[in-house]
């Protein structure tokens, strides 16, 4: 089996997201009044080539912790959808 | 009411990633061996103050159209989640 992992990495509410200040202002100026709270972050696919999901679960985890995310400043959260056989 | 929109927005299949190839590269480096496919888009979420769900998702879908995707290169897909009362 294989699966797809679609991950969402989001800055931490703490943290000034620059870019989403921009975009809701941007947002403003097209005259969408009622849009506030924009928030913007990293949308990721892989797909793991492992017969269990326990394995594809921990590999996705670790990918995120490793490399994907920056535990500082984001969050990350996951979801595994079955795609099929593995090479 | 308010909605959050979550928006994933990602590059169309035909369109070559080569952040995701960067990243599919880093992963084999760290002996991930079974991590392919790798798929790097955005993830947005906005706070639409608006009474109901149809005028939340029409603006969400122009906000879309208008601004935070590219319609020649990415596509976008967002659920509507209700957070409570609009201000």
């Amino acid at each position: 089996m294989a699966y797809r992992a679609k991950i969402k990495i989001t800055l931490r509410p703490s943290i000034l997201d620059t870019q989403g200040k921009a975009v809701h202002h941007a947002l403003e100026s097209l005259n969408y009044q009622s849009v506030a709270g924009v928030r913007i972050g990293k949308y990721i696919e892989l797909e793991v080539a492992e017969s269990d999901e326990s394995t594809a679960s921990r590999i996705t985890d670790e990918a995120c912790k490793k490399l994907l995310a920056n535990p500082v400043m984001e969050d990350y959260s996951f979801e595994l959808e079955q795609i099929g056989q593995a090479n």
